[in-house]
């Protein structure tokens, strides 16, 4: 039976803006699992009980439940250890999780300004009022002003991002010669802004706006046929 | 014969206070290399001419001459194969390439600041006028108003090392269970402030902490036993 997995959705049922469920996706399509993706809304708390979880990424492989978009990578490399792993070795493994950690802290911040009312205006109708009660109450703020000036956050995510350029102007992906869960990871906060907002965030000559392009076309363009807006110039 | 090590020295011959040279020295310890160092003084460039590099680390084994610490590592594990390696492989290169220009945006800018005045303090008698101009011309203000509030930047320092934390809470050592050249590049960032400074870094509850002392008591405490302030409580 496919795994399936829990997967946030928006006002429409395709459009799905989690960057954490983004990485499951992607390490999914990366093993090549077949999976299936039920769409999820920030409030339907009591559909995800039964694994223990308040939030989304979980999957449910057979009878195990698997939460957190981390722990279901781990779980998918010792559960198909024959399928391509998405993680080198225990090395890159430790390093992937610094990595993850500077993201989210790093990217996920001045990001989530820039997109912030976006955001808003896709989630489900029923999540609204617990999407700004939570967002305001972790921001400290009204939605409408901690978004605060766009183009600076902008700035700031763009400069947040330069300890990846080096190593995407030698090698393709963040991993080196091919995608791995790093990868995946940044990926994830971009399929995040790319599902719910019009701003363009990099510029054509970014090393970064090529890589990403290298990502939306992996598995036959799985992720660049996602319902978004185009990413492009 | 064994391998010249160009190293950063201050007043003393025997204060080694460059970031660079440290995950060298860190990276040749590592291998198991034989090696001696010769120390080098910032406007000592024509004693290294010869090698092409303006600055050091430099390394010479025999008749080759490399420079840059990332170049050096990469040398090293390729000219000495049968050696403990720097990497587990290509992707944890391609990670540690990212985690060296994450340290450098994000650990050297505050750390220079809160060391700044005890680095000059430091450095050769010759080296002080060049000291103080290339980084006054660099930082762009006096010595003595960059540095500015050592406390404040010190606070940036420690926010800055958050997504090491988690890692560190969870294995030994950066790169996992064993340390490898991602742990000799945040090091060196470390030993940097250590050889110069008596300002106090990190509490001893940090995870950070215990994984500083794991790193200095590495190689029969080859790092500890090199002359600096002491770090602990």
């Amino acid at each position: 039976m496919a795994i399936r997995l829990y997967d946030l959705a928006g006002a429409e049922d395709d459009r799905r803006f989690s960057p954490y469920c983004w990485r499951v996706k992607m390490a999914l399509m990366h093993k090549g699992l077949a999976f299936e993706t039920i769409p999820w809304r920030f409030t339907e708390k009591d559909v995800i009980a039964f694994t223990g979880s308040k939030t989304v990424p979980v999957i449910v492989d057979g009878k195990q439940a698997v939460y957190d978009s981390w722990e279901i990578a781990l779980y998918l490399d010792e559960a198909y250890p024959s399928r391509p792993g998405l993680f080198e070795g225990t090395e890159s493994r430790a390093l992937a999780l610094f990595l993850q950690h500077w993201a989210v802290r790093s990217l996920h911040a001045p990001l989530l300004r820039v997109i912030l009312l976006d955001l808003y205006r896709h989630v489900h109708e029923k999540d609204q009022a617990y999407f700004r009660e939570s967002r305001e109450k972790r921001l400290g703020g009204k939605l409408e002003h901690v978004a605060g000036d766009p183009m600076k956050s902008l700035a700031e995510f763009r400069g947040a991002l330069e300890p990846l350029r080096p190593g995407l102007a030698q090698n393709p992906f963040v991993c080196g010669k091919g995608p791995g869960f790093a990868d995946y990871i940044v990926f994830g906060t971009f399929q995040w802004a790319r599902s719910v907002s019009p701003q363009r965030l990099l510029e054509p000559d970014d090393p970064v706006y090529a890589w990403r392009e290298r990502m939306l076309d992996l598995f036959d363009g799985y992720a660049r046929k996602a319902k978004g807006y185009p990413v492009g110039a």
